[in-house]
């Protein structure tokens, strides 16, 4: 398998515009073409877009406008972890010869489908993911004794980390107070226990080791990645204070990039909803099954921006097209050195994890400088 | 590069009906684990869906339904290419080393988007591919001479190759005096010019060279694959009677598998209507540039079923994100000697020319035994 870096990242502040979805794309896509030395329209041979808009024909559209007359283009699409999975995708193109460089861009509007998945009809309005969020956060408070307290603090962590990205769809912090007097939408969900969904972009251009020292001083390696699919329907996870999919794909990415967690500076995680962030943390091994609560109390307590360092999708907000790969830009800035204020010093390895539905499917990525 | 085979296909017949999208693409990927030796769902790494259908999380979807939890899932659009855009994709997992075992499925329904390119808007009614395709008419008309009699003859020929396809969505003979006489749309295009809209699914099992040992004594090796994107509008296209993307895939296609057209034994390519395949004949390399009309009415006077075996679009029906998967199974039935009546005698290397929006993108794959 040939190597493939990372070598230019584009993001678009995340709100709610009046903006069309292509001209969001084409915000994220800018920044590359500028800041990339020798890069130039004809160079891209694939150009992949991942949203959950129903827009035929997306990467061609965005091609033409972008000036770009790539080989392979096409529009990838897997609800929340739509943005991974293009990004493996460009990842295999490059790794196995077919591209030398490839251009990713995910995006999405608030008014996308994507939100509800449409297969679960039988549950009427149980199938809106805040019930599947409320049967993890039973599970973990029943096994481990999680508070509601310890929920919030993942709230307050990542709206607190949200304040110095100037990208994040949140601009103002939020108290213990705010969230755990925040609307109740079940029983041990509040509003600010969510993630916004909300208007954004992000771009990542790939591109194999020969290409990435024409392009990059500094190009940002994918030594890891790990995927899998569980199921569509979230009934199918048998353990519901724990991620299937996440253990399995996070066993892969390490396995494939020799690391470990203790090996990990930082972390993009898939907080869609606080508890979340709490159970990744477990069964990504970076504590134990059950200490989560504690591990995000302690981070808070420090001021340690190891996880989530841009404010996660709680604090900076969820365009579902866009998540996986702003996660990815997050990465690529940390390791970079170039996170400014959210800078998590000397971090070498990196570490995404993006996840649909329920953790019905997950990405995790390792990234090294 | 490691090499990829394909070693199992299904298909359903091309029809309207009542069943829904997830049901056609599980009743074309049935056959598929029923005919395969030491193949089980647990062995599939990759599931991959190709459809213009607005379907949310189509792959996990299938997945589940399939009994499968693969590492990869998600769907891919490039509305009628979309089917060999999830094949190479497929291919790229596997030939990186990321996957051993990919299936691939594709689907449509009549009622799904994608017909009309709904980004050229400013065009009214002119969005219809019909008008592109006159344009292509009146273009190789003015140019080479070609008449509307040459036209008709590859509706004649690909309906009368249809008649041996079970599959296919016409199950009756069109005589030159029918198309002659069939509802005029334009100047120069008839209804019985075009392709026939329609449900449908297609699927394909690809695996590595190791996997492929153990699943099939005759893997159809992909060797050459060529894509290009030249836009999304089609008058980005500078001469109307040639197709720029499909000659540029096809000479990448060429040059990766070592052959040319006169190694090509037969020949599945995109006639979404009859003056399309009389352009590709000729951008192919298969005869002369101005003597595509000539060819086609030669092999319909020898009874030659080289090109498009099965009927190709006009005569088995369009069902776009199955489409490109359909003729890949043509072309590995050919090449694995069964193909029943529609036999080409002794056929060792195929290829498949699967287009969309007027030749905007094409993809060229070249197939071998």
């Amino acid at each position: 398998m040939k190597r493939a870096a990372i070598v230019a990242t584009g993001l678009t502040k995340f709100n709610k515009t009046e903006k069309p979805l292509d001209s969001i794309m084409l915000s994220a896509i800018k920044p590359i073409f500028e800041n990339t030395r020798n890069l130039d329209q004809k160079d891209v041979d694939v150009v992949l877009t991942s949203t959950n808009a129903n827009k035929n024909y997306l990467a061609n559209i965005i091609s033409e406008l972008s000036g770009i007359k790539p080989k392979i283009s096409h529009s990838v699409e897997s609800l929340c972890n739509s943005g991974t999975n293009s990004l493996v995708s460009a990842y295999a193109y490059v790794a196995s010869g077919l591209a030398e460089t490839a251009l990713v861009v995910g995006a999405e509007k608030t008014d996308n489908p994507g939100l509800v998945l449409n297969w679960d009809v039988s549950r009427g309005e149980f199938r809106h993911p805040i019930f599947w969020a409320s049967m993890f956060a039973s599970a973990h408070m029943r096994k481990y004794g999680t508070s509601l307290e310890d929920l919030a603090y993942v709230s307050v962590k990542n709206h607190k980390n949200a304040l110095d990205n100037p990208y994040a769809y949140f601009e103002k912090p939020f108290s213990l107070d705010d969230v755990m007097h925040s609307k109740s939408l079940t029983e041990n969900v509040r509003l600010l226990d969510c993630s916004m969904p909300c208007d954004g972009s992000a771009a990542v251009l790939i591109c194999s080791e020969e290409k990435a020292m024409k392009y990059a001083d500094n190009p940002i390696w994918i030594t890891g990645i790990g995927q899998k699919t569980i199921s569509a329907s979230f009934t199918k996870n048998d353990d519901l204070a724990s991620m299937e999919s996440t253990k399995t794909a996070v066993t892969d990415a390490y396995k494939m990039s020799n690391k470990n967690a203790r090996d990990v500076d930082v972390v993009e995680l898939h907080d869609a909803f606080s508890v979340c962030e709490i159970i990744e943390l477990e069964d990504m091994g970076f504590c134990q099954k059950g200490q989560g609560s504690k591990f995000v109390r302690d981070l808070y307590d420090t001021g340690n921006k190891k996880i989530n360092p841009r404010g996660g999708l709680i604090g900076a907000g969820h365009p579902l097209g866009a998540t996986g790969l702003a996660q990815v830009v997050e990465i690529c800035q940390q390791l970079g050195g170039k996170a400014g204020k959210r800078q998590v010093p000397g971090a070498k390895t990196g570490l995404v994890h993006n996840m649909s539905a329920g953790s019905t499917s997950s990405t995790v990525l390792v990234l090294e400088t």
